[in-house]
C-alpha cells in the first residue's frame, strides 16, 4: 500500500481567539484591485501569491480556518510575496501580520507544508484557473495553497474587522457559489491526506 | 522555494494504437451495478478500486487519457482490488488488462506514482465525496487516483467496445456535467505538479 501523507488535526476548542487591530482591505472594488495588480505588475512582473490551508476538527470531520471580510466574502489566510521573497517565509510572513499577535513572542508555530494547488490568473481578470492556459506566455498571478501543520495549542490574533470561521469540507465542496471556485476544491485537494484527528 | 513533484509528457504521437476483443461492462445499468455492488459487499466488505491518471500532451498543454464507452461516458483506466491485493500491483494489473496487448512480452512499463485523490461512496449510491462523510461508519467504496508516469514510447491494445481519447486539461476543467465530479476535478488535484513535456 501507498502511504498517505498524514495531517494531525486537533478540537478547534483547543486554541484561544483574541483581537487586534483591523486589517484593512487595500482595495475597496474588484476593480481597484485589478488596477493595483496591473500597476504592481509593471513594476514588479508576475504576481506570487500564497496561501495557507489551516486545519482544525469539530465532530470528528475536518475544518478549515477562513477569514470573513463583511457579511460574505471568505478567503483563506495569506497574501502576495515580495519579489524574490521565498515561498515559506513569505507565508509565514504573511500568517502572522493576520493571525497572530503583535508580541514576537506570541508567534503561533507556522509549519508550512505541502503545496496542494497552484492557480494561475492569465490576465487582469478576476478568472484563475488550476493551469496555466495554453497560449498564455505571461501569466499575471501564481497562487500557491499551503497545508500549514498546526500544533496542539496556539493563540490566534484576529484583525478586528475580521471573523475567524472553521468551515467543515462538507460545507465548502461543491459550493462554488458560497466560496468560488479555489476554496470550494479545498476538499477534493485534501482528499489524499489522512487526518490522524486527536480528541482534546 | 519548495519544488514541485515533475511529470515528463510526451506527445501523444509519440504512443501507438492497437485495437484487442472487446471488454463489456459487467453491468447494463446503474441498478444493476449497484445490486452487484452490494452483494460484493456483503460478501468482501468495502470495495477498493484504483484508478489511473495517464497523461500526455499535445500543443504544449497536459492531455489525460480517457476510455469512452459509447458516444457519452468517459472513465479512467482502472478498477475494482481483489479482497486484500497490493493497491500498486492491483492497479498494473487493471492497467494492463484494460490498455495492453495480451502478450505478456508487450506490457507498457507502468510506473506508479503519486496518489492524487481518493473518493467515497458512503451508500450503495452514485454519489461519492472527497472525504468519508461524519457520521458513516461503513462507507462502501474508497476509489483512489493515481498519476501513472508513462515512458516515451508505448504500445496501447484498446478494447474493440471503446474508444481512448486524449483529452485536455481545459476540457475537463469546470465541465462535471459531461465528465462528473471526479474526472472534472482532475486538474486542480494535478495543479500542484510541474510538466515537463517533451517534445517528439
Amino acid at each position: 500500500m501507498v502511504a498517505s501523507p498524514v495531517v494531525n488535526t486537533y478540537p478547534l476548542s483547543s486554541y484561544s481567539f483574541g483581537t487586534k487591530e483591523p486589517k484593512m482591505e487595500k482595495d475597496t472594488s474588484v476593480a481597484d484591485r485589478l488596477a493595483r495588480m496591473k500597476l504592481n505588475y509593471m513594476k514588479e512582473g508576475m504576481r506570487t501569491s500564497v496561501e495557507a490551508i489551516l486545519l482544525v476538527q469539530e465532530h470528528n470531520h475536518p475544518h478549515i480556518l477562513l477569514l470573513q471580510i463583511g457579511n460574505t466574502f471568505c478567503k483563506l489566510p495569506g497574501g502576495r510575496l515580495k519579489p524574490g521573497e521565498n515561498e515559506v517565509e513569505g507565508l509565514k510572513r504573511k500568517l502572522s501580520s493576520k493571525l497572530a499577535a503583535n508580541s514576537p513572542n506570541m508567534q503561533p508555530n507556522w509549519q508550512i507544508g505541502e503545496c496542494v494547488a497552484v492557480w494561475w490568473r492569465p490576465n487582469f481578470e478576476t478568472i484563475m484557473y488550476p493551469y496555466c492556459p495554453p497560449h498564455i506566455s505571461k501569466p499575471k498571478e501564481c497562487k500557491k495553497l499551503y497545508v500549514v501543520h498546526l500544533s496542539e495549542r496556539e493563540y490566534f490574533a484576529v484583525p478586528k474587522n475580521l471573523k475567524l470561521l472553521a468551515v467543515p469540507l462538507f460545507e465548502l465542496y461543491d459550493n462554488v457559489q458560497r466560496y468560488g471556485p479555489v476554496i470550494s476544491t479545498i476538499p477534493q485537494q485534501l482528499s489524499r491526506f489522512q487526518f490522524n484527528m486527536i480528541s482534546g
